[in-house]
């Protein structure tokens, strides 16, 4: 900036000074997870908490994707009513799908049944941890603190409501806005967009029309996706509680929000904005990979991974990459465990699993090929590197739209590439410099805050665990059903005062009219 | 807390941190001020810019209260169309009022009526300086990257929209909510009380009726107070800009709001929360004053003052106090440049002006008599002393109150106070252990952030300078209008529809039924 100001962000400053610190006399955390990359960011604050000296154990069921014991924290696992084949059959059905275009307009209803279809197999597995008595007689007694739990699942939020202990909650949203719900957070829909309806935060009048019907639409699919945790929910507790009831007794949510990322909107004093946490990790590349993405030239290099739980495409689709990847100068490192072709191009390194964040740091990184998760897409901002995004399912979609809008990505679509199109994406991208600019400009707001997301997120759980919950910041709109929250029964005690004056009024100007008339014929009749 | 955690915070660290980090390549900030206390708040963080190499002018007018030249910051002197005899004379016509009970309910108009005298004379020294052609062209030269400003006067706003540099707001509050308003901050007034209503955040229905109603009243009153601040922008820019569209392009709002002492409502992401600022600087006591309060023995001592404005009062009042003092064993510090009695108690100390954040810290400070404004209150908090409060005019019957209902203060009415009410009040604050706990408690939670509010205050101001503003936080709402945002048009055109609707379908049954009928007498008559 000319003639401006740039130092080291305070947050560096805090963050360094945080570390070294070292560990403190630690609390007792009880952590219930979620399967799958969920995990993968809260892993980081799990790790940090038991740096600083936390006892934490992390609830594990004995059948997981990507949830391991570790040296860094305990892990208790419990039985779960399904086989790792069973589970692996499931989230199969689920990644399987994302490559069979859904018929029409059912895009939406076709996302909510995968996702009902994959959380009732982990309900059922949360009924086995609570049907457990010795187990949860153990943690019960347990002398837990604190409930670190993400809220896409409802086993975390249960145990913290029945051991009377706060709950900090992890995510990045729930499906249909239920935490925005929950936690009483207004969301006018005049500008703020609907999930899958396409907005941004600045609509027409149709888009308008579109972003209320899709609420609607968004309110009916709520009772459907979380028809199971209410049922659970009322079984554990009172008949009449829902799950957004049990919701909203979550001391902070800790929210991987950045407004570089959503769109700007009113929030909550609970709200605390962790977006990027996942960045904070760099380690050095392994040596032959290094070797790999610093031979690559002034062309640079593409990093390509569809997520944590999506590694392989069927070979007709995947053959588009390779054909692509092979008519262009720069080299490719793509996570793909599926079927290869016979000559795999030389400037492509496929990998089974790939350091995403240390590859999008290096220098030479021009494109980042991603899904749309939110973790890639905040590691792309991050490090400034321009996308090119093919959306599978649920939020992705809309994740994508908003990286699109502000210039630094480009998305195609999964069901209909061809080579071609993946090759003109790419030209555009690495040749127009204004993706370049603008996820520069992106990441260096992004980047310039206060205290780091990580250090932020620890120090609201050891908030909690000091203070026994965060109160002071819980809003009295919870103590308030629907019409009060609204005001409808002021309104409608005030239209009854309006028309009882009004009635009166009347009333008294027809008696005056007519004692007026009588006197008048009377006058009249005695004239 | 039993078995848990407490360790120094983070935002400590960072503090310190920064102050290490010394001057840094500085940008220009241009700063308008609001006389009185207001501007003892902004000053310390007007000190701490230029502290970090930052080049700040800040604009005084010639005749002032507090506003004074400074070795840490260069001033520009205005002239204003008033001597110092007549602000003195509006002032204390202000100042005065205070003790004079208006009558009946009227309360609130006459704290309107002086609040709209005291700013129409601080409009036309506006004016005057918006009308100092070369002053305003050398300013418009200046090059200045950005404009402190308190907005309870509107000259800042103006002269950054004007000069196109954007807006960093310093405040408490706006009188009837303009800041929340303006900045489109959602306030249901189900569970946010407005100002006035003494209502808190949880209210029974008569309570939410009045709240509504004193919602109106605000609507209203935001009329008559802002008039003069209307006019004075739409002369300026164009004729239909109000000064709450004035203030919505402000980037970011430094707000001295804390949730321990502001109820929990929604708020935006360009309200940053920097409550408390005014605690952080602290000083040893002069050798004298130590020794007074060192002397109270166990019994400790009472600091009282009536904020920075207000240092007198009528005699027979003061006598009030002066008898109540000579009763107890504690000393009093007291600000009073009032008519003192032949013998002024011996535990008393009268001192013309007083160092009362670094009275408040001493451990032996007991009680807290104060009027209630927020740099006191908060003060308080941080050094967890519990209070007595004689509320005056302005928010501070408010702001006391929320002290009151949290259990760590009382309050009298100055209009009718005794010795005997004084004595009561405070021997229950001092004797009744209940207000000390739960200070303590307030006090701790308060204390227990990420980072310090100056800190919080100083990285606002620089990022708005290093990214020329925060669009990024600025909600589109902005850009509609009242129809729009409540969705009003969609939901006419809903009912449009649907009347169309039930019209179409209406018709079509007649029709069909009309046509069965008809058919229905052909055959009769045709048998």
């Amino acid at each position: 900036m000319s003639g401006g100001v740039w130092f080291p962000a305070l947050g560096l400053v805090a963050w360094m000074c945080c570390l070294s610190l070292g560990p403190v006399q630690g609390g007792k955390v009880l952590v219930m997870p979620v399967d799958g990359s969920h995990w993968l960011s809260m892993k980081i604050l799990v790790k940090e908490l038991t740096r600083r000296g936390h006892e934490v154990l992390v609830l594990v069921p004995e059948t997981s994707l990507l949830i391991h014991g570790s040296e860094s924290y305990k892990t208790e696992i419990y039985q779960v009513p399904y086989t790792k084949s069973e589970l692996d059959g499931n989230f199969n059905q689920l990644k399987d799908g994302v490559f069979l275009k859904p018929p029409g307009i059912s895009d939406l209803f076709v996302n909510v049944e995968r996702l009902v279809n994959f959380t009732s197999m982990q309900v059922k597995g949360c009924e086995s941890l609570l049907n457990n008595q010795p187990l949860m007689s153990q943690l019960r007694k347990g002398g837990f603190e604190l409930v670190l739990t993400d809220p896409f699942l409802p086993c975390g939020s249960v145990l913290a409501h029945d051991f009377s202990i706060p709950a900090v909650y992890f995510l990045r949203g729930l499906p249909c806005q239920l935490d925005v719900k929950a936690n009483q957070c207004p969301s006018p829909p005049s500008y703020v967009p609907v999930f899958f309806s396409d907005n941004t935060d600045t609509m027409t009048f149709p888009q308008r029309v579109k972003n209320i019907l899709m609420s609607f639409v968004e309110s009916y699919l709520c009772k459907v996706i979380y028809g199971h945790f209410d049922d659970l929910v009322s079984r554990y507790f009172e008949d009449s509680m829902t799950y957004k009831d049990l919701l909203s007794h979550g001391a902070i949510w800790l929210l991987r929000y950045d407004f570089t990322f959503e769109w700007p909107r009113p929030v909550m004093p609970n709200m605390v904005f962790i977006g990027g946490i996942n960045c904070a990790k760099k380690a050095p590349l392994p040596a032959d990979l290094a070797e790999f993405v610093d031979g690559s030239g002034d062309d640079g290099f593409i990093v390509f991974t569809l997520g944590s739980m999506v590694s392989n495409m069927p070979e007709e689709k995947a053959k588009h990459f390779f054909d692509a990847f092979r008519q262009i100068p720069q080299r490719v490192v793509w996570r793909y465990t599926g079927v290869t072709p016979e000559h795999v191009p030389k400037n492509v390194r496929l990998m089974k699993w790939l350091p995403q964040n240390d590859l999008l740091a290096h220098p030479k990184a021009k494109v980042f090929i991603s899904h749309g998760g939110t973790h890639g897409i905040y590691e792309g901002i991050c490090n400034a590197v321009p996308m090119l995004m093919f959306p599978l399912f649920g939020d992705q979609g809309d994740n994508v739209y908003r990286m699109v809008v502000r210039g630094v990505a480009e998305t195609l679509s999964i069901y209909d590439v061809t080579t071609e199109k993946i090759l003109a994406a790419l030209n555009n991208i690495i040749h127009d410099k204004s993706y370049k600019e603008k996820i520069v400009e992106l990441s260096q707001i992004h980047l310039d805050r206060p205290i780091e997301p990580l250090d932020l997120a620890v120090f609201w759980t050891e908030f909690t665990m000091r203070h026994k919950g965060a109160t002071h910041l819980r809003v009295a709109a919870h103590e308030l059903n629907w019409i009060q929250y609204h005001s409808l029964d002021v309104i409608c005690f005030f239209v009854i005062i309006l028309l009882t004056v009004l009635w009166v009024t009347l009333k008294c100007c027809l008696f005056c009219t007519r004692k007026c008339c009588r006197r008048g014929t009377a006058k009249r009749k005695s004239d």
